[in-house]
C-alpha cells in the first residue's frame, strides 16, 4: 500500500482504513512505508484484523515507524528506499498520495509489479487511475473492497 | 535529463538531442541514467557541444553506458538508482518517458529538485507538465531551448 | 545475524543455528540476509524456538529466500542492501563469513549498532573478533548463548 | 580509493596525497567518497596532477564534496552508497580506513573488484593487507607508486 505519509484528507485516511481491514481479513500481509497519514491508517485497520504490518523505513531507526507497524525496517536511504516497498509488495494498491507516491507508482510499474489505484481517494491516485505508461497498466478500483480484490487477484500472477 | 531508454518516438529523440546541446552550449553539465534512447540522444548532444556528461547506470558494469557519456558511475541498484539520478543534478529535464522517468519526476519532486517537463514530447512529460503534485509543481516549457533557460534559471536558487 | 550464504563448514552451520534456537527462546526477532548458508541455519533455529525471521534480500524476488524466512522483503540493490540488513537489527552477531558479511560488519559499525563476533565459527568473525575499528570495538563471544546474551544486552542501549 | 574521512593521521594522509598524484600522474579517473582526510588528500593530489576526480556522497547535497571534487553524486543513502563507490572504480586502494573503509573493502570483494591495501598506512589496510576472504585476496602495496601500479595492472583484467 502506498500513499502520502502527511497532507491527505479525511476521507483519504478513512479509505485507507477501509483497505487496511480489508488485507487484514483476506490474510493478506500489508507492506507499506511506516510512517503515518495514509501509512498509518492504513495499518491501524490491518493489525485491527489481524494482519501482520510491516515498515521500510526512510530514516536510521525503527522509533520512525508509526504504532501500527509490527516488522520495521530502517534503511537509512531516504526515497530511494520507495523501490523496496514495492518490491516487498505482489501488488501494490495507490491512495491519494504526492510525489513520494508518484515515484513508487512509477518503480512498481518500472519493475512489473501489478499497481491498482483507489479512484476517488485524490492526488496521484486520481491522476493515474486507468492511465497506461510506457505500455504499463495502473488498474482502477472504485471501492477499498474492490481495490484489494483485484489487487489479490492481479498478485496471483506475480511471484 | 530524465526520460526512456527505450520506446520513445523519433521525435522526442530528436527534442532530446536538441536540449543536451543546448545544456553544452551553456556550459552545464549533464547527468542522466546513462543508456539508451532519450538519455543518450541527450548525452550525444550534450558531448558535441562540449559538456561533461555523467551517467548514473542500474547495472554493476560500466559497459553498459552510451557512448557519449564521460563519467559512468554502476550502482548495482536497479531502479533504486533514480533517486542518485535526480539528486545529481541541480534541476531535472523531463522528456518523454515512461515507468522510470515516471517514478524520477516524483523522486525529484520529493527531493525538492526543481522539476520541467518538456511539452509535446509526448509520455510522462505531457501527463506532468503543468501540475502540482502534493503542493510541488511541474514546470512546463514548449521547447528544448525554453526548459534549459528555465532549468538553469530554477537551478540556481538550489545548491 | 550475519554471515555466509556459502562455503562455511559444518561446524559454523552448527554454531548458526544454535544462535538462531537462543534468539527464538528469548523472544527476539531474527533480522538476516534471507539466504542459504550460516543464514538459512540461523533463520531454522529461530523458526523451531518460535520466533519471527526476517530476510533482506539482494534480488528482486521473495522466492530467493530460504524456506525458514517468514518475511522476506527483496530490494533489488545486491549488496547495497548490506547496508539495511544490519540496521533493521538492534545488534549484529557475526558466524563465520566472507566478504559480505566483512562488508556488514563495517557497515554495523559505522551505523553504530553494536556488533558480537562469535568467535571459533571462522571467517571473518575469528578475524575481527575484539579488535577495534576506528574506536568502534568489535565484542566477542566464545559460544552461542554467550553471543545472544551479549547482543541483547547491547541492543537495549539501542533505539 | 577509500579510506577515512577523519581521524587519520599526518602519515596516512601523505600517503594518500601521493597515491593520487600518482593516478593523476598514470592518466587515471579518481572516485572517492567525495569527503574529508584521507579521501580529500587524495582528491587534492589527483587535480593537482590533472586528474578527473569523481566523489560519491553520502548526503543529499553537492556542497558536502571537499574541494578537489569535479564530478559531485549525491546519494541521500548513507553509508549504503559504499556499494557504488566500489563499483565505480576499476579497482580498490585503501589506505588507513575506519569502519566505513572496512564495509567498502569487503563490497569490493563481494563485486568481484580488485582491492589493493597499501600496508603502512594503518587502520583497515594494514589489518586487510594480504589477506584472504572467503577465497578473495586482498593484495598488499608498500608504497604510493606501487599501489597505483598494482592497482592498474589488476584493473586491467576488470570491466
Amino acid at each position: 500500500m502506498i500513499g502520502s505519509s502527511a497532507g491527505a484528507p479525511e476521507r483519504a485516511l478513512r479509505l485507507a482504513y477501509e483497505v487496511g481491514l480489508e488485507l487484514g481479513r483476506r490474510g493478506a500481509v500489508l507492506v507499506c512505508g511506516g510512517r503515518g497519514g495514509v501509512m498509518e491508517a492504513a495499518a491501524k485497520g490491518a493489525k485491527e484484523a489481524g494482519a501482520l504490518t510491516v515498515g521500510v523505513l526512510p530514516g536510521l531507526s525503527r522509533a520512525e515507524a508509526n504504532p501500527y507497524v509490527d516488522v520495521a525496517i530502517p534503511t537509512g536511504m531516504g526515497h530511494a528506499r520507495n523501490a523496496i516497498n514495492v518490491l516487498a509488495g505482489d501488488a501494490v494498491i495507490v491512495i491519494h498520495g504526492g510525489p513520494g507516491t508518484l515515484s513508487e507508482a512509477g518503480l512498481a510499474l518500472a519493475y512489473g509489479r501489478p499497481v491498482v489505484a483507489l479512484r476517488g481517494s485524490g492526488g496521484v491516485a486520481d491522476l493515474l487511475a486507468g492511465r497506461t505508461i510506457g505500455g504499463r497498466r495502473v488498474h482502477s478500483a472504485d471501492s477499498p473492497a474492490e481495490a484489494v480484490e483485484l489487487a489479490l487477484r492481479l498478485a496471483g500472477g506475480h511471484t
